[in-house]
């Protein structure tokens, strides 16, 4: 089956200002479309992170692509993500840039978001959801979390343009429960995430207690600061949330480095606390995985189809996490509906999946959604996988434009969330690791 | 896609007199044919493991197969392979029972042989080769190795149906050279491998001399006694061999459990000989890796796809090696062209495969390959990805028909290879572990 034609379509969706370690999002967020057209007429795709180098990347891969049958395409690019690992796992990891923005990971992301655009073409082809394309799936329909950010007032976008602050301001305990109410009342989710970092980790912790007095133990909890906090303060909100986080929640990312997350765990233990830790930061690729195991720093690894390199990779993470007794959850960025499908199907066809995903969909707007018939639907706290074809979804091609519009309008080109909170919140702001 | 027939042939082929530490091949070896057609009128096929235990394992699954849709049914059938982990490492291992006769590794190679017939009737169905079903090849062909056996005389079957014996006698390291010589004649073979563990380690230790005399360094040589040596022996064969090994080859399973394996590593890299360890004994299932990897027991893993899960699972397990630093081989038993096809897409779907795979299929005749055609081809020691879809290749009924007769004319109905070595070599023979 020939792809006869790619297309990139960099958008731009609007985001509310939401806090993390990183900084302050910007009022929008930027996302890519991938396009590939067969020669007879069936189109497979994905999306990624977005800006101005990933769309170039895709350029770069024109000629690699176009002509190429969609069926062998994964397989003749995989030296892109089997050759050597590049760099140290510091340099690899996500401990100093935001995801989406590390060059080093770049052909990972590239081939990511073309694998899943061929899974989907192939499951649209011959009618079969793109889980069952790949090996089967597991289950029907996969559970997400309620992600929960302490932001700013607004709903995203500027101007006249702006989106509604469907949530309002959350800077402070009380704020969040009322967050986690809301998104639950809308969604259904029965696991809770709290981003953090952002606040004095007594804040912090405060507000898991209160999320736990108002859900009570049935809700699992898990809170992460993307390394801001010290080993001390990591050990010292581990002990202070032992009851809340262990047994069925996680302590994600606390401290930085491998180092940082071995030694936390070390001191948990030695304190008689069996929180796991989790982690996207620590560990991105395979390569990460044999030091995280020898020397214990992480316990469950949070996967993600844009960067581990599509659904067959998550698969066989799913098999390395199993065989080597850890944990699996996934990870999330800012994303729309082909993201929220491409994870739903990686998810539904990993049979080692322990946790809850995490999903930032709850924080997009209808107005910004570029799937056909609107925003993907999450029925209590899960996405079912539909019986359409492929990933299950097709493009709105209007809406496509839209967001190709804003794209072209706001100036924005790559993440920074330290310039936004230098540019909003504070002059002088610069991401210190460890703050606290 | 429904499934609408299950149809399973239990079939016996002739096999000549090889010697392993096992014992004796009988003269008469048992394959198991499994067909799964499809509402559409295609019909998906695999070879695994023969005898009546395992055709009343798939007879024991047929409701859960028959009626679901090949697309889904390997996942459907995961908790079969994702259970809980039976028994103890060694229990599991083929330390002490022969491949295919271990129960406790049933479910697996049950699971392996459904799997590998969904993907060829999904390629069939869709026109395009199984390891392209998969993710996609990484090459285009699947190098195999030369499998040398000490022989008695005899081309395998009995009577009237007894087979020419092409290979002749092979009991000495001279007749070892010209059993090589022939093979390589006739197949082109780049790599080596002397099944071992029959005579005199001395004996053996002159055939790899002999071969590497012969053939030259540029010839890969592997060794392998099936756990009869002691650590001492395994040592003494590791030092007497490291010019012959250390480099392209490998020992593989020179002493009994993962504990002699670490020892016998040990005890070289002390005496400064790095030749790789291989197993398709100590370690035969995902199970068994993290300890392998802990101890430094093994440092290539010898895949199959009859018993590891299938197609599927053998590109888990490359990723598996890959990220753990491990090598990747193939491991063979006695088989046909179905599954020297199984064996060759599994490979050619799985980029982190850094040896050449082993195969018993020069030691079968064209008189009873089932294949329609007849026999695969190697050339080059290579077997090529055919051009048609599925696993490339289809059944012959008359020459199925005819296996399903000579299985109901002899009385084998599982491998028993001691039972032979008492009936033909030595009425006492027992297999004993370490016997060197």
């Amino acid at each position: 089956m020939k792809i006869v034609e790619m297309r990139v379509h960099s958008i731009a969706i609007a985001d509310p200002p939401l806090r993390s370690s990183y900084g302050l999002h910007a009022p929008y967020a930027l996302r890519t479309i991938l396009e590939l057209k067969s020669e007879d007429g069936v189109t497979g795709i994905s999306e990624t992170h977005g800006g101005e180098a990933i769309a170039a990347g895709f350029e770069a891969l024109r000629l690699r692509i176009v002509g190429r049958d969609a069926y062998r395409l994964a397989g003749e690019l995989m030296p892109m993500i089997e050759g050597k690992p590049e760099g140290s796992s510091l340099d690899r990891s996500q401990t100093y840039q935001v995801p989406g923005e590390n060059p080093l990971d770049a052909s990972l992301r590239l081939y990511s978001a073309i694998e899943i655009a061929c899974v989907d073409l192939i499951g649209k082809s011959v009618g079969k959801p793109a889980c069952d394309i790949l090996g089967g799936r597991v289950r029907d329909e996969v559970l997400f979390s309620a992600y929960l950010f302490y932001k700013h007032a607004g709903g995203g976008g500027v101007g006249a343009d702006a989106r509604g602050d469907e949530y309002g301001e959350g800077l402070t305990p009380e704020a969040m429960v009322k967050q986690a109410e809301q998104m639950i009342a809308k969604y259904g989710f029965r696991d809770i995430k709290l981003k953090a970092g952002v606040l004095d980790p007594e804040i912090e912790i405060e507000t898991v207690r209160q999320l736990r007095a108002k859900f009570g133990a049935g809700v699992p909890l898990r809170i992460d600061p993307n390394c801001a906090w010290s080993v001390e303060t990591s050990v010292h909100v581990g002990q202070s949330l032992a009851k809340e986080l262990n047994g069925s929640g996680y302590l994600e990312d606390p401290a930085a480095g491998m180092d940082g997350m071995a030694q936390t765990r070390e001191k948990l233990l030695a304190a008689g606390i069996r929180t796991p830790l989790a982690s996207n930061v620590a560990v991105t690729s395979f390569a990460d995985i044999p030091e995280a195991v020898r020397i214990g720093a992480v316990q469950i690894v949070l996967s993600d189809p844009h960067y581990w390199g599509g659904l067959q990779q998550m698969q066989h993470l799913g098999k390395v996490c199993r065989t080597f007794g850890l944990g699996l959850s996934m990870h999330s960025n800012t994303h729309l509906g082909v993201s929220l499908m491409a994870m739903t199907h990686a998810a539904a066809a990993t049979p080692h999946l322990t946790f809850a995903c995490d999903t930032h969909y709850p924080w997009q707007s209808e107005k910004d959604e570029v799937v056909a018939g609107g925003r993907v639907p999450i029925v209590d706290g899960c996405v079912r996988i539909p019986e359409k074809p492929g990933l299950g979804v097709e493009l709105d091609y209007d809406q496509l434009a839209r967001g190709r519009e804003r794209y072209a309008k706001y100036p924005y080109r790559k993440r920074d969330d330290e310039a936004e909170m230098r540019k909003h919140v504070d002059p002088n702001w610069k991401r210190i690791l460890s703050r606290w």
